[in-house]
């Protein structure tokens, strides 16, 4: 077996083989296969395409060239369950659903990896409030003991290969191909081996699938993938055709998260659904309780603030600041508001780009090396469907430097207010 | 335009435009563009395929980030005329076609590449005889001026562009494309500008191009380009289905071009019938005579011995043996002969198979640094079609070191007997 006629194979339209793969993926990890064959390899599968037993193989041989840690051997009470969302603009859903989750009992195991582009991630959220991200293995199994959470940084020996074929896809665009999308994020959901992997996956402008059917054809791949490793996985598809929420950044997440768990659901109807989705799924199939008995166990660990609780300690166990005790530090030096030129119904064009936005504040990275503006986002004031007055305000821009005026003619641009 | 975006913009299958490539061979000659985007580049074209006017871009762009070299303006008597083979086994055209032409008071400006893989190179049978083949461009005209012929290897500053190119699809198997194949060849030859371009375009198993149909598409591609560069390109199609003539290697084809020189054709009907088709070709259309002149022009320059002369004066006058007066030192350490274990009519399997045996024996590389051993080589006592014996000799294998017994059978496992 040689690497080129592997890439001669796939350039012919050929399927590649279990042991092919298992070969670059071996080799690549390894070090042995120079970067300029790895990127005329990934183009072969972006453009002939990467069926379902192709992306299966490249998770099992990711999953197999990793470290592994198998909670289920580890005196952790069971069920443990990881959620995963494809990413999106105002997703601070891990933030809320998690703590609930916890609160009820039920053990929660996250790895997750840093925001790129025009999406956030929660270990940018979680470091925003001080808290370590880097666990060792020893660690992680101490705090599920003590508080049944957390959520930690991925380390560079969980899935290496990930590592390296996700660095040269983005830096000569083959990201945006199903099967290894799949490969890329279900390997590394299975190298922590839970019992339960709940995913959302996004459709819309501030998402990879542009629209719904794109999203069916990725739970397609993950299924397929999750069925042949034989893993329990529960899939949602869900809307990112706006950003979810009212906040957009890092300490203005983590706000509106603490408002959330605080009582204040009704404020953030889209939040509720799809917490409220989730979180009636993971109860039922875990608990084997019925969907009514879920919703008012939610219901109860909310209004007890026992959710809230969960989510302080969980913070203050991973080091952070102790929210029971301090204030949230929001308290950004800038702020600029964003205001209607026209009376109407207000509808975004782009959700990315509200997130772009949000990262030109200072918010987000385009490099993985570039640093954060935790007080950088965005409060959305209106949302989609939402009817605006001229003059009123639609948004308020925060950051830590001097925001420039050209970024509101930015977020102008990307409405549309119709009568 | 950035290097990402025109290989997205391909990998999607849309065309390239005339700027975009342009943008990219600038910055490929450059070295701005680091090897992992140009494979992945190449791969779109590979996969999607290079279309005409692609194909006429690249070379354009090729050509014009090259040093050129214009024949034309030197005072050099007119027409100057170029041949090309697109690579064979035991093809020694050029070595026997050249000096006929040039006697005939025709100028012959020739610049050449190195053999590879299977397929030999005019660079090497020429340093077999003690050649010097780089020479500057001022060497160059002293040498068209005194003898109207040379052949020179091509510098790096000729096309730096298909170097790389050529290199990067040599590694990851992107080498046999329509559209990258005739770029390469054709801005090679537009660089040094002569009059005529003729070019030999093989197809067979000695050949990239497999049948007749696949080298009639290469055509296709080269005509196009020297339409749109405004250039006279004459184009013969010919069969490598079997080695050309009988000797394959450097110092044996040498051998076997002064035996024709010297007149002895007849014994070479595949190489007499090819010399006298380019011949005629080029007599008929730069001198303007009629296709029996042209024959009897030939036969004369034949007979009269004035082509081997001017073949001893070529190669004399490039530093290298007088063979005039000294002996071809074509005197191999080593012989093996290959009998025949049945009776019947014999067929060549694969033509790049003589030619791999070849490489093995000492008288090719694999990688463009690998030495080559200019005594080894093959000569082929019988050839398709020929009837031969139980124990009958089919071929003589020479080489410098000791040749393994294996390299029989392989010989043997190349061709089949049938009665």
């Amino acid at each position: 077996m040689n690497f080129i006629n592997i890439i001669r194979k796939k350039s012919k339209k050929n399927k590649l083989s279990k042991q092919e793969i298992d070969y670059i993926i071996k080799n690549v990890v390894m070090g042995k296969i120079p970067d300029y064959l790895i990127t005329a390899w990934l183009m072969t599968f972006y453009i002939n395409g990467c069926n379902l037993d192709e992306a299966y193989f490249l998770t099992l041989a990711m999953w197999k060239y990793s470290k592994k840690i198998d909670l289920t051997k580890l005196k952790i009470k069971q069920p443990i369950i990881d959620k995963h969302s494809t990413g999106g603009v105002g997703d601070k859903v891990t933030l809320i659903l998690l703590p609930i989750i916890a609160s009820l009992g039920i053990s929660v195991a996250k790895l997750s990896g840093k925001g790129l582009g025009f999406t956030g991630g929660t270990i940018d959220k979680l470091q925003s409030i001080g808290c370590q991200t880097e666990w060792s293995q020893k660690q992680m199994v101490a705090l599920l003991k003590k508080n049944n959470i957390f959520v930690a940084s991925q380390t560079n020996d969980i899935v290496p290969a990930d590592k390296i074929l996700y660095n040269l896809r983005d830096l000569t665009g083959t990201v945006d191909n199903y099967g290894l999308i799949a490969s890329s994020i279900l390997a590394k959901k299975f190298a922590i081996l839970g019992t339960h992997v709940y995913l959302d996956v996004k459709y819309g402008s501030g998402a990879f699938c542009q629209t719904y059917q794109q999203a069916k054809q990725l739970v397609r791949y993950l299924k397929y993938i999750g069925k042949k490793m034989q893993r329990k996985l529960t899939i949602i598809i869900s809307s990112m055709q706006q950003p979810l929420g009212k906040a957009i950044g890092n300490l203005i997440e983590v706000k509106e998260a603490i408002d959330f768990l605080s009582g204040n659901t009704n404020s953030y109807s889209d939040i509720k659904e799809l917490i409220y989705q989730f979180a009636i799924k993971i109860l039922v199939e875990t608990e084997k309780i019925s969907y009514s008995d879920a919703k008012e166990k939610i219901n109860f660990a909310i209004k007890s603030k026992k959710a809230l609780h969960k989510f302080y300690l969980w913070i203050k166990d991973q080091k952070g600041i102790d929210l029971s005790k301090k204030n949230l530090p929001f308290n950004p030096k800038y702020k600029l508001l964003v205001k209607s030129n026209k009376s109407g119904y207000l509808n975004l064009k782009s959700t990315a780009q509200i997130g772009n936005i949000c990262r030109d504040l200072g918010g987000g990275r385009i490099k993985k090396e570039d640093k954060i503006d935790f007080q950088a986002g965005i409060h959305l004031m209106k949302k989609n469907g939402d009817y605006v007055k001229v003059g009123e305000v639609i948004a308020v821009l925060y950051s830590s430097k001097k925001i420039n005026d050209d970024i509101k003619k930015e977020f102008l641009d990307n409405i549309v207010i119709k009568i």
